[in-house]
Parts: structure tokens; sequence; C-alpha cells
């Protein structure tokens, strides 16, 4: 059984390593970040890390890094416990606050804001806005779709003058800043609460550049957060956060 | 007699399986659904097919599965009792109830939403505007027809800043949605009052994976519901709810 | 006199032929309708015909038939008793409660609707719409054009952002309401008040599938209406309704 | 000096010969009228005429006809005293009381409108639109000019997102709507008042088809009304009306 | 002194030559007003020139000519002292209402407008919207660039559905007015107060059909108005109005 | 070290001069300014390099130029410490103000404004844009992303009907112009106060037209500004203003 765990840890390992390469481009060693720049994006990523290790429908953290890859100075990188073909709202909602920990974190911690989370708020935002448009998941909008697979408008397609009414056009919006709202207040009650173990988590990575799963859960262990283990969480495929 | 009636069932069990082959893809046997998702799958198909059984404008149910094929994780089939060439306003508000009738099963067992009902969110939606825009079914906007063929816009086609007025846009989502959630009602009185039902055709589709028309309409008539007979429905043409 | 007359009605009856086969298409005799779907076709096509010879403005009608051909389930034939160049805003009127009388008969006779009137519904809607913004026949909007000929804009044509504003947009879309509206209630009277006429020339539809325009103006005048004689109409081009 | 005026008569009568095959196209005589299409004719043109004839501002009617040219079912004629390169408001706003002149003549003499009069609303609607957008012509919008030439925007041409603004775009309208209803009224009263003299011009015209200008005059005269002069009118361009 | 006096103003006439050639076109000898259009040019012109010379942003007035070239049926043309690179917010106001001119000049003595202007309120309103959009001259819209270098959008290029909100392109468009608005009663101020001026250089105009400088600016002094020296003017690129 | 200080000053003298042919293109000897553009262009460069100077999160001013360079009047180099990949809310907010820097100054010194600062605004605009829309830097908008990468609108991208509400739109702006209107007032109270200083920094520019940053910062601690060191400023990149 060792064994078997043994293979399915090494397997994982090269597939977290292909998911790096692919998905973030090459380790950049020259393009190195100056001081303060390493500060924010040590506590960007340990915002995401706490967030997900916290709220119950996200997958576990498996890596955290702040060696500069493609566009992204930093990633936080989650791995499901197993295969996984449907997503819920829960899910969703827990993804968008943890999506947000990396502002917040920057936030709090700093009082300012970088164009670092920009690509977070560009895949939290759509994401939301699916939830409205697509899935039925606002109570408000109801069962209606209001978008097609792959964006295209399901009514009025070819009608140049066909669009939504001012009215279900403003309740999109409202219902979608409302779902965003809810998941930063979310996401900012636990930074606030877990201050001292973002501050851990920061400094180490600062120090280390790059914390695996052990290590990391073994931090919040010692802050007294248990890191998830298979009864606890559902099952999402592979994701990262840059 | 009872020959014909053999040969017309032989003939029609071939039809079932083409347009489950040419409808829906192959059987996807390596793609397998975790646990957790064969449970929600399993509620889902059992919605539509509770549903389109008690409502009295549809066609009866003719076989459901749980066993993937193409992009569907599980599907409903229905049949009509003889060619039919015209649908009625009662028809379609009976089709997007029974349409629903998955996403409330998800919500009412689990309280949780998954993104498979996405398609019939799209479908039901289309069929409630067309209603409102192209067929003369909705009392407020009466027998004006907004949009031609293919969703060309009847009038206004070339014309670059002729649209609808706020007033009919609104008008138009507003009965879109009336529609829609009206026969939500009717869905969710149906799927709370036969919960035992829905319970038992879930159940059963875990085990077996594929029910066929005779067994389920045992769990109906187990449970007190009357299965459709030719007297009772009006023709409709083949329709596959996933 | 009479040979002429004779010739005339042959060469009529040629054109009708014509007319059938090239704005209708071939007759469908394998395309065959079930009983109840026979029957909603036949009071759609007896409801054009009663308002036809109700009305004063319409040509007489020729012929009505219930034998599918091309797309159309059935269709009522109208002919002008000479050559017509002109149309004008009593006509227009009386031809949008004419195209509504198969809505109507379907709605009075089963309390439900079909997609069958659906061309119907675009036909008269243009027409209304054409009459509101085209040819100066609505009072509020007055003698303005709003569209030219073959729908393009007549100003604003070259100008993006040159669009009619909300008020005029509300204020055509009420015009075409309320003339589709007022030939609703004259077409729903004629149906209600000649309910008795309207299942005759049903019911004998249905046993026949095509009635010539002698067997049914005999049939009017049984029910006390006086078929239309050259002068008393004025005439229109030929014109078919499904 | 009469030998140069008849040679300018000559050259006069050729440029309306070839005007009327270049605008109209050959005259049309199989395509004949029947005989309530040709009085519906017959008092449209009369009231062209009659109209132009009592404005101070337009130019002197030359010829009226009610034989099929082209498109159209007759037409007026007008020619100016002589050459002009400038057109000013009082023209315009006559010219369009003047063109408005058909549509009342057919509304007050037959209680009815046809098609004949649209392309006179779509000439009168843009010659309202002009002055208000491109030529500084209404005391409203003031010397703004909203349109380039060509119809092009004069402003935000390549802006995708900058339009008129709801305000300016229902002040257009409503100056639009103004303009015309002024000259409607104008053009009402001339043929209220002088209502014996259209019915002369037009069963003239019934009569003989064709009204060179001196019998035209001459029945002017007869029924009171002085027919212009030189020194009375400002020049304009040759014109027709449909 | 006196030589390159004499020399820089043979090279002056030559340059004014050549702008007339290439901005204008020929002169087109053939193309003659009538006698009331060549008056109302006269005073069109008339009323630019008076204006331009009593604001104190413009450049001098150099030649006003009623005779025809390409498509303006007379011009002034005004020269600065010396080289421009820069214009400024006083310099546009006064160049607005110096455009108005023309338009008030025509409006005042007749009492009627032509299309004549048409051309001036297209330049003054785009040059009133750049002010506005673009170079933050209007206090209400503040610094804000609304539109980039040629008229592009400055933000929401690239997105469909980004446009100014209902309110901004409603500030706009009353900010455009209102300094068009204020230009026009300052230039109405200038001729109403000078009216015997412009009768003075319009008449002169009719009789010699073009002005050079010396004789204007002695007409300006006959009647108090001082003409501009180096001292009392901002420099100026070349322009013309028709 | 002095060595090495002193290679990097001339590595650095060197990446100027190429910055300014790259950036703003060759010197034009011969397109000068006449005496009141050259003042103003000072003043202008002036109130850009002394708002920089004051403000704590603009790089420091490295050289100030009246010489014309491709199309720019003048312009002014900032060059950042060291290098630098992340930029902040509270950089942005000092980099919008110290763009505003020109325009206050030439409005504040002559009360007129040029179309020199058009670029400036145009700068700013799309920043401040940026901040609202794509960065979640605009307390009201939230954590929205309301724009994508190259300006393409994040969600809607395919649907043609569906673009932002009035609401959110007049948000936006709402939210731009606040952004703008609060650096207008910093850069404003800078330019009041240290009044005496721009005079130095304009008349200096005048007499000798460039300024490099050693005789900048004498100017500067001359009038009581204390020159920017390495500790007091956070890094960015290269940038220019004209």
């Amino acid at each position: 059984l060792a064994a078997r765990e043994n293979r399915k840890t090494v397997a994982q390992y090269d597939l977290i390593r292909s998911i790096e390469k692919v998905m973030l481009g090459p380790e950049r060693k020259t393009h190195v970040l100056n001081k303060k720049e390493k500060e924010i994006t040590a506590y960007h990523e340990a915002g995401h890390a706490l967030v997900a290790s916290v709220l119950p429908h996200t997958d576990p953290v498996h890596k955290i890094s702040i060696i500069s890859r493609g566009r992204a100075a930093g990633y936080t990188l989650k791995l499901p416990f197993e295969d996984k073909r449907m997503q819920s709202k829960k899910e969703f909602l827990d993804d968008i606050a943890m999506s947000l920990g990396g502002y917040i974190a920057e936030k709090t911690v700093f009082g300012d804001i970088t164009t670092g989370p920009s690509n977070d708020l560009q895949v939290l935002t759509n994401l939301a806005r699916n939830m409205v448009t697509r899935w039925g998941m606002s109570e408000k909008m109801g069962t209606i779709a209001l978008e097609g697979e792959g964006g295209r408008a399901l009514f009025g397609a070819g009608v140049e003058g066909a669009q939504y009414s001012q009215k279900v056009s403003a309740d999109i919006d409202a219902e979608v800043k409302k779902i965003i709202d809810e998941a930063y207040e979310k996401a900012q009650n636990i930074i606030t609460e877990h201050r001292k173990v973002l501050n851990a988590i920061a400094n180490r990575l600062i120090e280390v550049e790059t914390l695996e799963r052990p290590e990391f859960e073994q931090l919040l262990i010692v802050h007294g957060i248990q890191p998830k283990r298979k009864e606890e969480v559902e099952v999402a495929p592979v994701t990262v956060n840059f």
C-alpha cells in the first residue's frame, strides 16, 4: 500500500512539474523581483493559499512559489483528491473567495494594491457572471439561461436590435457584484482572523521561495488549522492561481 | 395483433438505439463518474422522468440512463404515441416544467446546484422566448411576431438603428421570466409531493444504471402514479433530456 | 358573353393551379396530418375564410384546402375581381384582421394555440409596421417616413450612432400593437357571432379536404352571409393565407 | 424679343421631355390604372399642383400628368424662372407642404390613404431632417451641425460608442415632426379652402390625362388664383413630384 | 527695411494666390450667381469679416471675395502675423463666433437662411466638440479626454459594449451647445452693433466682387473700428471661411 | 565606488539619449517656437517637473527640455532608482497628478489653455479608466474586472446585445472623473503653493532650453524642496511627459 501511495506521489510530482511548464512557462531566473516586489508577491500567494485552506469546498494546496514563471510573479497550485467532472455552486463561491485572497492580502498588509491581481479579477468576474447568466445559480435571475456555450447570446443571437432590457442588464450586473462582494467578505474575515499564519507563510516563502505541501501543511497545523483530508472535501480539477 | 405490437416494439427499440447514438454519441465506459457525481446524475434524471410522468401534455418516458454518452452524464428519453406535426402552447408549458425537473431535483436533494442543467436552461429559455416573440403565446405581447424564422428580426431587419423600445424589450424579458417561473413552481410541487418516487427512481438508477419503460412504469404504479396511456396524451416528436 | 365568362373561369382555374404550385409547392400526399391536427387545420383555414368573407375590403375567397402543400398544413386562397396597382389603409386593416382569423379560430375552438399561425403573425406584424413607419397610416406618427424602400432606414442611413429616440421607438411599437389589437377585436367579434358558419366550414373541410368557391359561398348563404359581388369590393392582388 | 421668347419656350419644351424620360422612365401605355386608381391619382397630382400654386416660395407648375411612367402612377413637374444655386429655409418649408398635397388630397376626398404617397413622405422627411441636423434651420437645435456631407455623422464618426444622447435624439425627432406637422396644416388649409379648384383640376386630368402649363393656369385664374410671375417667386432647380 | 517689407508683401501675395487655388479650386466665371444669390453671399462674407475684425483672438482678414471658386460661392481669407504651432481656448472661442458671422448676417438681413453656412456649421461643431472631448476646455467635463487622435474613442476602443453613459453623453452634447450658443450671442451682438459697417462691406463687395486688405481696413477705420496690429493679436495658421 | 558610480552615470546618460531619440524622434532645430509658445511650453514642462518632485510616489526627474522633438514641443523625463516590475494604486494616483501638472501650469499662469496637454489627458484618462475597470482600484466598483487584456471586454465578449447597464456605465464614468478630479486638486495645490519654484524653473528653461538633473535639483533645494533620494521613493519604469 505504501509503495502504491509512493508511486501515486511520484506520478503527482511529475504532473505538477508539467502543469507548471505548460500553464506558466519556464522559470525566469534572470527576471528577478526587487526586495519590495518579492515581499508583495509572497503575501499575495500566501493569501490565496490561506483562504483555500480554510474554506470547505476548495481543493488542497500542493505548492506555493514566488519564483517568476512566464508572466506570473508567483503562483499557488491546487490538486483535487480524485477526478471530477462536475462543479457546484458552493465550489464556485469558495473558488471566488480564494481568488480574492491575493488582492486582500496585499491591501491588508501594505495598504496599497498592485496590478498583480488583475488576472485573478478577470477569472473570478467571468466565473461569477457565468453563475448568473448560464448556470441558474442566482436566486434573483432564476433558471433563465442568458448566454449559451462559448459566450454566445442564447436568444437574440441573429437579431441585431434584440438585446437585454436595461432592467435585466442591471439585474445581471447587480447579481455579479453581490456574489463577488460576499466572497470578498468571507475571504477578508479569514485573512483578518488568521493574520499570524499569513505572516508565517509569507515570511517562509521569502526565505525559501517555494513551499511544497508537507511543509505548508505543517505551518497550518502549528497555527491550529487542520489540513484537508479526503473525507472533508469534494474533488475538483487541477487549478493554479497567480 | 400481438405480433404486430411486437414488431412495433422491435422497430421502436431500434429507433431508440439509433437516436441514442446520433443525438448523444457513443457510450463512454472509460469516462466514469465518481460516487457523488453518479448520485447527482441519478437524481437529476429522476427529476426529469418524474415531472414528465405526472404532467398531462408531455410524451411518455421510454428510457432513463446514467451511463455517460458524449457530453451528457445521463439522459431521459421520451417518445410520442404517434407522428406529430404541430405543437401547442400547453405542450410547450409542460415541456419547460419537465426540463426544470433535473435542476429542481438536484437543488431539493443536495441543497446545491451543478453546471449539469446548463443545457436544460438554454433549451427552455429559448422555447419560452419563442413562445413570446414568434408564436403569439403571451397574452401581454399579443399576436405580434417580434422575430422571424431562424431568429432573424422580423421588422427592422435592415435598419441599423431600428430596435425594440426599452418598454417592449423589458416586456419580452418579463414574459419569458414569468413563463419559466410558473413552470418552475409546477415542477417543484410535483417533486415535493412525490419525493418518495423520486428517491425510488434515483436509487434504482444508481443500482442498475439504465431503466427501460416497463420497469420505470412499475415504479410509478407502486407509488400510486398511473402511467400515460394513448387516450390521455397528445402525441409529440421524440425528445431527449440530459 | 357566357362563353367569355367561361373562358375567363377556365383561365382563372389554371391561374389558381399554378399559384398553388409556385407559392406553396407540390401536394404532399404522404405527409398526412393526424386526426387532431386535421381538425385544428380545418378550423384555422375556416377562420381565415370566414373573416375574409364578412369584412368589406378584402378580396373574395376562391378556394380553401387542408391538403398539405410544402410547409403549409392548409391554405385559403383569395382573388381580386380585377387587376390592382394600389392598396389602401382600409384594405390593409381588413387584411390584418383576416390573417388573425386562423389564430383566433384555434384559440376559440380548442382553448390552445399551435405554432401554425406563426407565418400569419410575421406577415401581419410586418404589414402593420410598414403602415406606421413608411406609409403615413398612423395618426399619431403622422406623415413621417421612418423607413425607406427595402427596409432601409430613411434617415441616419450612414450614421452609426443615429437612431430613433426611445420615445419614437416606443411610439412605433405602441402604434403597431394598437393596429393589430383593433384588428384582433374585429376578427374575434366575427368569429364569435358566426360560430355556426365556422363549424360548418370546418366540418365540411374535414369531410372533403378542399372547398371551391361555389360550394363555400353556398355555405355562407345558408347561414345568412351574402357573398361578395363586384360592386361591393375594391380589387386587390392575388393573396394566399396558410 | 418674341422670337427669343419663342426659342426659349421651345428649348424648355425639349428640356421637359428629356426630364420626363430620364427621371421617370418611358410611358407605360400597357400598364393602365383601373377607374378607381385613375381617380385617386388625378386627385393626388391635383393636390401637389394646387398647393404649389398657392404657396409663395415654390416654383411654378409646368405640367401635370396621370399617364404612368416607370414606377410613378402620375407626376407634377415644376420649373424655376432662372438658374438657382442656393435654397432657403422658406423654400424648403413650402416644398414640404407641396409634397404633402398629394397625401392630403387623397385623404380629404376619399377618406382613405394608399401607398402612393410613400415616396413623397421619404423625400420630405429627409428634407426636414437635414434642416434640423445639417443646416441650422431649427431654432431649438440651433447652429449645431449634427450630420456632415452624405449623411455621415459629423462628430463621433470613428467612435463606436459615441452617439447622440437620448435627449438630443428626442429633440431631433420632435423638431422634424414639428416642421412636417406645420407644413401639413398649411397644405390642408389650402386644399380645404380651394376644394373646388382641386375638383376642377382632378376632373380635367381624368378627361385629358395631361395638363400643360397654359391650360392649368387658366383653371387657376377661373377660380380666382393668380398664377406665379417672375416678380413673385424666388427661382429653384427643376423638381418633379409623383 | 521698406524693401524687405515689400518683398514680404510680394511673397504673401503669391502665398494667398496659391492658397486660393489649392483650397478652393479655380475661379468659375461661367458659374454666375443670380442677383439675389450675389447679395446673400456678399452679406455672408461681410459677416465673417466683420466678426473676425472685432474679436481680439482671431487673425486679421486679408481678402474677401464673392467670385465663385470650386463649391464655395464666396470666401473670406485670414493670415496670422507670424508662424504658429499652438492654438488656445480663447482663440477657438473667437474662431467659432467668426464662423457664425455668415449665418447670422444672412438671418439678420434677409430673415431667411440658406444652405450656404452648412460647411461653417460642420467646422464649428467639430471644433466645439473637440474642445469638450479632447482638449479639456470645458469646465464641466474637466480634464478627461473622451476621444483620442483622429476621432478614435480613447477608452472602450475595443470593447463592443463599452460606451459613454447617457449622463456623460448628455453632458457632452450640452457643453458643445453651450459653447456654440455663447459664441452665437457674441457674434450677433457685433453684427447688430456694427450693422452699418456690415452694409458698407457687403455693398462694396457687390460692386467690386473682391476686397483686398488695405481697402477693407479703410472701410473699418471709416466706421470707427481699428484694424488689428501685431501687438494686439496672437498669431494663428492661415484659415479660410466660405 | 566613485568609478562605479561614474560608469553608472555614463550608462544612464546614453540610455537617456536613446530614449529621447526612440520615443520622441530627432531634434527639430528648424521647427522653432515663437516667443509666446516657448513661454507656454516652459511653464508646461515646469508644471510636470514640479509636481513630480513634490509627490512621494513618482520617479525623480532627470531632464527637462523645450527643444522640439517629433510632435512634442517639450518634454520632462523621469527615471526610477532601480528596475521595477509592478506598479501600485498610490503610484498611479501620483502619476495622474503629475500628468496634470502641465495643464494646470498653463491655466494658472496664462489664464488660457492650449491643445498642448491633449496627449497628457489621453494618457491619464486611460490610466484612471484601467484603475476602475481592470485593476480593482476603485472602492465603489470593487474587485470586478470589467475589461480584460488589451481592452477586450471581459464578459459579454461574444454577445452582441450584452453590454454594461446604464448604471454600471455611469458608475465607471463617475469613478474615472473622481480619480482625475482628486489628482487635479492635489496638483493644483502644489503649483499654487510652490509658484515661485515654478517661475524659477520656467525662466531658467527659457534661458537654457534644457535642464539636467543636477541643476534642476539645485533649483528645488534653493526653494526649500528636498530632491528625492533612494530611501524615499519606490522605483518605476522610465517615463516621459510631453
